[in-house]
């Protein structure tokens, strides 16, 4: 029944309410409520991370552990796996998903462009939790060019 | 995989965020929180409620819906069914859970007891979302008499 769409109403929610607290946010206002989301995703991304079955966490590789996030974690959240991964093959990673589902309700119009980090802030976050219970350190951004497909990049912080 | 654990993390992580944002909210204070909790509850059964298979709507019987809650969206939302649902028959209907989800993971020790609260004012919001898209009015609350056992009150308001 409904449950595939539970977590993206409450996230529509989430992001709703922290918005709403914080209507005219002035300068760098607007910054507190992504971090907050950001964090709240990281949180969610670590206990994610804290359930995998113990033989994914013997991952050897670090492009392995992406190809994880793309398949496995995204099937988890978002019932599809990412449409690319690319890398540099210097520890910058670029997850690409052509019809991000946080960003399909949105009209397709320019003038949303803006509104969409928000709905990018709870799932770099989740990236970067997950990331870290697998015990990489990373730096998780996501831009949009054409909405509903958005990019994810992930730098892995070397030690 | 994580999935179904995914609602609940997002619901922990949700009360989290509303209560740090309040810590020390003084007389009245934490009822914002809760009415914060049960908005977006409501909302989000709103938007359940909207995505129901149309034969579901074709209720006849007050009690149809009501079991309905019970079986299709508990499981939709919590992966089980409610334990017991009792009515006097003149609009009241008690929903007892005896493992509510939401609290499964808090410790049990009497302490708690006051903590339970906030994990259960945006189910009380989610039941009654859902039943107002099912066109009944209603007031639910909740109670705890001994963790992770609940129930939920639920009030219909007649026109």
């Amino acid at each position: 029944m409904a449950d595939p769409v539970l977590f993206e109403f409450l996230h529509t929610e989430m992001v709703a309410e922290l918005w709403a607290q914080d209507p005219d946010p002035g300068p760098g206002g607007q910054k507190t409520s992504l971090l907050v989301l950001e964090g709240m995703g990281f949180r969610v991304g670590q206990a994610l991370g804290e359930r995998l079955p113990r033989e994914t966490l013997a991952f050897r590789e670090e492009l392995d552990i992406l190809k994880f996030l793309c398949k496995d974690l995204w099937v988890a959240v978002f019932h599809k796996q990412m449409d690319s991964l690319r890398t540099n093959h210097q520890g910058t990673y670029v997850l690409q998903d052509n019809s991000f589902p946080l960003l399909v309700r949105m009209a397709s119009g320019l003038q949303y462009l803006e509104e969409a980090p928000k709905f990018l802030a709870f799932t770099c976050g989740l990236l970067r939790g997950t990331l870290s219970t697998l015990g990489v350190k990373s730096l998780v951004t996501a831009s949009v060019a054409a909405l509903p497909a958005c990019k994810f990049q992930v730098v892995i912080q070397k030690p």
